[in-house]
């Protein structure tokens, strides 16, 4: 029970169905005195939103959030943060084919076991645009990270086969952005347009990886032994919806070197402690030690696709069910701001909980 | 702060350094009435267990645990159930030439930015000698798990470039503890204890990665939105010394297939529902759907090697480090306990979170 | 940070200050399956609803709730049950001349002095309006425990001097709400209400005590050692806006009494274990014995008060304040349906989590 | 499940049955760097420890508290520090006599409900020598509190009807621990341990009030709204065993006054804010104001008594018990430090949580 809630010092808790009243959420343990950019909330909510290239949905919903309570005079006063998403869009009709049809790979099946009864209408709680909730909150938390100097930046790199070769440190990653698919190399970019559009005629859908990169995080953050940072980041990014893995650092290639190739190996530059490979990913022993965090996300293809597919009705009898309505035939481009927000998130609120840790910068 | 404690209704905090006089454990929310196998409990202990091949550190540490309270006449009560593991190969002196270097890949620099002070002994509180109170926890899950038809297995599916090319299902998994690997497929094990052998003599390290599968899990467990099944079993991986990446189900190869691949589709089989494939890896939004778990959590190599590497000290002065002691050329044949630990506290956690979901099952 | 969450497993988190836009809460873990009595509901919230009476503040708020997720269909789904009540009287005017003065007794300077920033308006987050979120939660709460057979009564049994000299097992408690003071007594309560009519005509408030009683209560609930069942719910009790005091059973009086006069003798009855007095009022060790239990919550006098009251301004200069607008001569009229609904709250969180106690019941 | 910890922040986790091996718990969160006075932790013990008067019950147990981790040459490293408490003196013969039977007003029939299993010796879980972990990490606290300039003072100022005059501003605290029934009024100290001797004499047992009183608390702790200082501080109080009660600043003599009689009016001296009453007990809205915080909390007599009472077994069959062994005739002497370690531990946790509450303190 009770799992709508995410971090320890910021916290954001969530409600809402894909086809109900309203989404929203409450942010409990946002500090005092922040000015709100509501321009930047609502650009990054945009940067989520259905519609917004022809790649992805067509669905239209504004996504646009009301803010409730928490902020006074445009500053945050340190109480709790309620907002809200109105659906405006609810065409529940679209979902009426499936009230009693398991969707494979959706979350029908598991919801309707699970509690013996579901908003079945576009997924209901199960829906990713659940996930605009987060994006508010992390848009406030990105506001507060800036002040640290911390920034977060995630991109599509790689859909299907079409993998982005550069390494992060090799891209200008301010030009994600610049076109659709949400991919800083342009060429790459053109190239996994072209195949989300084939799959997206061909009814289907496609997966891929989202790369996370946090930089200016300073060392100290993530808690042993448990909360260690990169376990933290693992669990809000597994969360997302469609994702399947998450690796930090070197990750899954770590087992093709040898420690003696792998480790990074200390040093000093400017009067500042650094290592001179960063396989780490940023963080040792759950810790961050001031080097770039980076990441990748694994999405699998959005389950719903516009083919015929066999599967089963809740009285267990065979059926067989074809997507209708306006669906992403790939949901990366989408998902980077949410990872982004994931990202926000957890650093925020391992900073908050890493104030308390030495007793001669508390008095 | 605080970030000793994993759990939500199975609460396990533990404490305890490398080199102190004890590690130890609080397990609360234990369900009363449950007869301890303390047999068991140990000889999941000595698979953890250094010394116990010659492929594995030889450090001499019994683990031998002690119950303090929690269990009556050999039943648990219900109250919190505190253990200890006494330190008693405590040959400090082994570091004794790191007390102001920091180990390249280590937590040394990271534990001494976070609080300005460590126990530089063995690694201290970030060794990963603390996955023995895991063990200990993990044990008395396991004994629950089993009364609700539960299995959890888990197997050293690669070590370095040596995969295990069957996928679990092909696999006697009865078969994993033959061999000192951990590899349920004796040939594929010969040749990674070969590599292991090799890369000790080399004084290196490799990593590899560990397949965990859980068998006989009802459908409904995991909750949604942030606590999704898989992203606390990731989190709980992910919080083993060394892992680098998580991934469950098809993982990162779903990205490789399209939606009309990689789908599940449901069918009614003797009665029950199932999927035809198990792409899912037996959860669907989030909620276990009844079918096999099964994940892979990637390992890295162990840092400290017996080579010499350049690093700093302290002062931030540069200076250089050569591994003593005696380390694991590998760490995966001990972790196979580790991990299957981890899975142990999530899905048990996760079976008491689920017991209040439903009304009419609650009155 | 981060107070504003309520609970363990049923879990009301909320937001929303007093002259703010809206007021709201996510209740996370409510069970799925509930059938929502919204008629009940609204009559709980009128209950509390200022207005009621010409002894309650005359404001006009409605308290209309607008449930936003969790519920389909008129039914729980088991999913975080989203809601908010809108703010329609906002005389904030009442409360310009008071910007920047400290009202005594108030929670103006301490909010001041902890975030540097607060909105001023009707008090803000630190405004007893926040409490008609608790009783949107504690109704819900309601609904379930009266399928557990639990019923929850608090009636007031004083105020200032005026005490009701009955035992609450010598009252009829559905004689609470017969008359506008809500105190089960009609005598008792016609002094009380003269009191408040006095009261409020001198311009000042008075306090009392709020007797509450839950029936039907089984054996077994509450944690030991820190959740002890009336630790938690002297904990919600205390939350509660100018509640100063909390006690339960025999509370402050068993210091008059002995040992030996206090104990409560157990005996059988019709096949129950009962006890012959219950001066432990129905808790003994922090857990229920499945008599009734009974507690007092002291409110102490409203701190707006119609007269002149020397005080500083936020430069710290000597200055005063008249209240103006419409309050509460006495609030404990209206404070009766919000104890009921901490202990309504309290009662079925620890319900939930006595669901995992016994490993026999579980599998 | 799982109500061993108390704290947010600092927490505290406890184990331990009074007859079992050991009891212990885990401190996590307390901040690095902090020097640890073992002489001052052992004091504190020897405070709440049996047999240190003739007052008290003379069994006897030296509490001698061992660290096993989270210290490192006498410093705290900012993990988590584990401790136990051997149970030396386990006459648990002198409980055989009541394996079956039912203590009234203990929690044998409580605890033998819920778990359906008891170590019913000694009390076990539900045993008051679980207070000795809450000394020992309350001590820690105190220690900390003193760097933040706070002072935590406890006293005994009512036994049975004999009731301490003086209010504790009239009063030198510093006298408190001049006489064993730990009250700072000579002549009523003397007065109370008559009234203690003479109801040993007669196998009867008194209860109690404890003044706690909280100096150099700066403005600021507390969280709205749920988790207001005194409701914390309302819970950890009525968490120990016997206590029946807890009232702050006025508590329940608020309701004999008008609001214009209890208000607090605030003023400026020597720059300071202050109020010129404090019937608030130095919290306002649930956040201190800066004013000496104090609390009464009500224990009742100890239920074990040296005569004859009638009971049933756990059969449900009438019986009869007479208490043996060597039990407290009035528990308050050795419950004062374990209010001001509760004090303590509340005080430090909000401390800590109020450390991220303005956005211009954090970067």
């Amino acid at each position: 029970m009770a799992g709508n809630t995410l971090g320890t010092l910021f916290k954001l808790t969530t409600f809402g169905e894909s086809h109900g009243l309203a989404l929203g959420g409450i942010i409990d343990g946002c500090p005092a005195g922040l000015e709100i950019d509501f321009d930047f909330i609502k650009s990054e909510l945009q940067r989520r939103k259905p519609g917004q290239s022809h790649i992805v949905t067509q669905r239209k919903e504004e996504d646009e959030v009301e803010f409730l309570s928490g902020i006074y005079e445009g500053k945050t006063t340190g109480t709790s943060i309620g907002f809200i998403i109105r659906n405006e869009d609810q065409k529940s009709k679209d979902y009426n084919h499936n009230t009693n049809v398991y969707r494979p790979s959706h979350a029908d099946y598991t919801y309707d076991t699970k509690y013996g009864i579901r908003d079945h209408r576009g997924g209901g709680r199960s829906s990713a645009r659940e996930t605009a909730c987060r994006v508010v909150a992390g848009a406030i938390a990105k506001l507060i990270l800036k002040k640290d100097g911390i920034q977060v930046h995630a991109y599509v790199s790689q859909v299907a086969h079409i993998k982005l070769k550069k390494k992060y440190s090799e891209l200008d990653l301010s030009k994600t952005d610049s076109n659709i698919v949400r991919c800083p190399d342009a060429e790459t970019a053109e190239a996994m347009i072209s195949l989300i559009e084939e799959t997206r005629k061909a009814g289907d859908t496609v997966g891929g990886i989202i790369t996370c990169v946090c930089k200016g995080v300073h060392a100290g953050l993530g808690e042993p032994v448990f909360d260690k940072l990169h376990a933290d980041l693992g669990k809000a990014m597994l969360s997302i919806n469609a994702v399947k893995g998450f690796e930090y650092g070197a990750g899954f290639d770590s087992i093709h070197k040898k420690g003696s190739e792998l480790n990074d190996l200390f040093e000093t530059k400017d009067g500042k402690v650094i290592t001179s490979t960063n396989n780490s990913g940023g963080i040792q022993g759950g810790i961050t030690n001031g080097m770039d965090i980076y990441c990748n996300v694994a999405f699998k293809p959005v389950a719903t696709i516009m083919q015929e597919q066999a599967t089963i009705d809740s009285a267990g009898e065979a059926t067989s069910i074809h997507g209708k309505g306006r669906h992403d035939p790939c949901v990366l481009p989408r998902a980077v701001p949410i990872v982004e927000s994931m990202a926000a998130l957890v650093l925020l609120d391992h900073i908050l909980r890493n104030k308390t840790t030495k007793l001669n910068e508390l008095f």
